[in-house]
């Protein structure tokens, strides 16, 4: 029978398990696996809806031998927040590659794609982020923009945090939070103070312009560019790219279409043969940053491997701890848990 | 919270409706809206395993102006016998078309699919099945060679039942259920005893060639084939399809690709005009079968809006009833049913 998980339950578990240790290694594995070309991935499925204005997206996919595959239904209605409701919500299953039986049901309101996009960040810097970094830069006040700091901190010490934010209420509540999480924060309107002090530079908005210009990007920086994922958004010029020593992209399938890759290939500024895929850069040591003086960038646009890994791994953690929710729905209500 | 219901628990929950009430006008009414084109059916989504072999299809759609839209895995893995699982694994999720929440999660194994199917083959029976039924002839001893009858009783009276099987195994094994439902059932291993003696004949097999040839067909015989749902199967002599005075199929598109609609084509032996869509030939009595001696064929490969009516109506009848199953996942294991 599969287990079902909602939200509380998967933080629950969530919190009994150690990032590095268990999330960020998974998610690596997805994209080496990925890169290998041993990743079904079919065409994303979508519903689009009129009134309210809403969109539901159906991603699916599988490693080969495997044990499981995964179903990502993530939908967004702009409309919730005036009902109180996450404008994201959705759900993962994850089946049997052996049976098509499903295993596990994970309710988790769109958090496991927060985390899997955090962790992506976490290994991007790994491999190429420098080894001291003196000041981390955030574009953006958002949920990423916190979480990918916070996933930052188990491949990298972080000395202190610089967030650009749009007005003066985001800046206060980005400070308080990521000062509850214990991070030493300052903000501020002005990219350039970004990009002067800082040799870690994440963005995560949603912008429709370069919030970025390739003069203001020093030596030895590293930026994970991660808002864009359509046609349409972008955060960094294309120069920037053009200058970098090594580029990155976690699906170059995807970076043809979408995010900064594709308005960089638009633009002129890059070869296509440029940009190096990430599961490609994780296998190969030789294409990490390979001195503190590299310009480096990494485009993620998100792949549905990350989605599978992310399913397997908060499955797997649930059966290992006795804490960790989750349920098996048998014949009676309250069966008891996995491992237990 | 979204609601869990296990096929336990949907089990449970059919038992306590009505059929010929509560699911033949919803499945009506779904054909009806398909046809009037108020249904969105993306294509589908599918992904195909090697080892061991098996396949997974991803249904989903909605009604416009609807309140839910639904989305159905359904698997089918041939080894899963050896497993002592059955081959055909599934679920199917409900949601809110306002908000995108889930709201109904129903662990059917692939049942739910059995019911619309079986359901559509009554609601065809009610439009053009002649008035008195002799005797119903069936060529299949599956599921669905039993379910197509005991809802079609729910439209007319059903007097005998003749069962083409392929060998004594199956034979006495689909009496034996047969009559355990109170049906006077006899069987056959000749074709011509059922096209000779019945007026309703349903034929609900996986053949790849014709089962019944146009030379056997009496006046005043109504064929539901409803076995065929892909470009290779067939169940039917396409001259049938030329010989019948009507010719209803559930869906057109579908039609033009798979089943006997698709054979006939092929074959020449009808004009693309010639099938009436079931939804529009539900929505005009003049469409209906107009006297005794008319022979009628139906040929049913499936449609998505049957899933999402089925998914609604189970999932609005277990909050109905006190003793319908399902649960609510809420923060407490065993939160209280709707309606309750």
């Amino acid at each position: 029978m599969a287990k079902i998980m909602n939200l509380e339950e998967i933080l629950e578990t969530l919190k009994g398990i150690d990032p590095s240790r268990d999330i960020l290694p998974v998610i690596e594995a997805g994209f080496v696996a990925y890169s290998k070309g041993r990743v079904v991935v079919p065409p994303v499925g979508e519903l689009i809806f009129d009134d309210p204005p809403g969109e539901t997206h159906i991603k699916y996919g599988y490693i080969r031998n495997d044990d499981h595959f995964a179903i990502k239904i993530a939908s967004s209605f702009r409309g919730n927040a005036g009902r109180g409701l996450n404008a994201c919500q959705g759900l993962i299953l994850l089946l049997s590659q052996k049976t098509g039986e499903p295993v596990c049901i994970l309710l988790d309101e769109g958090h496991l794609t927060q985390v899997r996009t955090a962790a992506a960040g976490a290994v991007v810097a790994r491999h190429f982020a420098p080894r001291n970094i003196r000041r981390v830069g955030v574009f953006g006040a958002g949920t990423q923009a916190r979480m990918q700091i916070e996933y930052l901190r188990y491949v990298r010490p972080v000395p202190e945090v610089i967030a650009w934010c749009q007005n003066q209420e985001e800046a206060a509540s980005y400070r308080a939070h990521m000062e509850g999480l214990g991070f030493r924060t300052a903000t501020t309107f002005d990219p350039e103070e970004v990009a002067s002090t800082c040799n870690l530079i994440v963005t995560a908005t949603p912008s429709h312009r370069p919030l970025l210009a390739a003069g203001q990007i020093r030596k030895g920086t590293h930026i994970t560019a991660m808002g864009s994922d359509t046609a349409e958004k972008q955060e960094l010029d294309p120069e920037i790219l053009r200058l970098a020593d090594r580029l990155v992209v976690d699906s170059l399938s995807q970076g043809r279409l979408r995010g900064e890759m594709f308005k960089a290939l638009q633009a002129g500024a890059i070869a296509e043969a440029k940009p190096v895929e990430l599961g490609t850069a994780i296998a190969d040591p030789g294409l990490h940053r390979q001195s503190d003086d590299e310009i480096t960038v990494a485009d993620l646009t998100g792949v549905a491997v990350q989605d599978i890994q992310i399913a397997k791994m908060v499955w797997e953690a649930a059966g290992r701890t006795a804490g960790g929710g989750g349920r098996n729905l048998g014949n009676g209500c309250c069966a008891p848990k996995r491992g237990v």
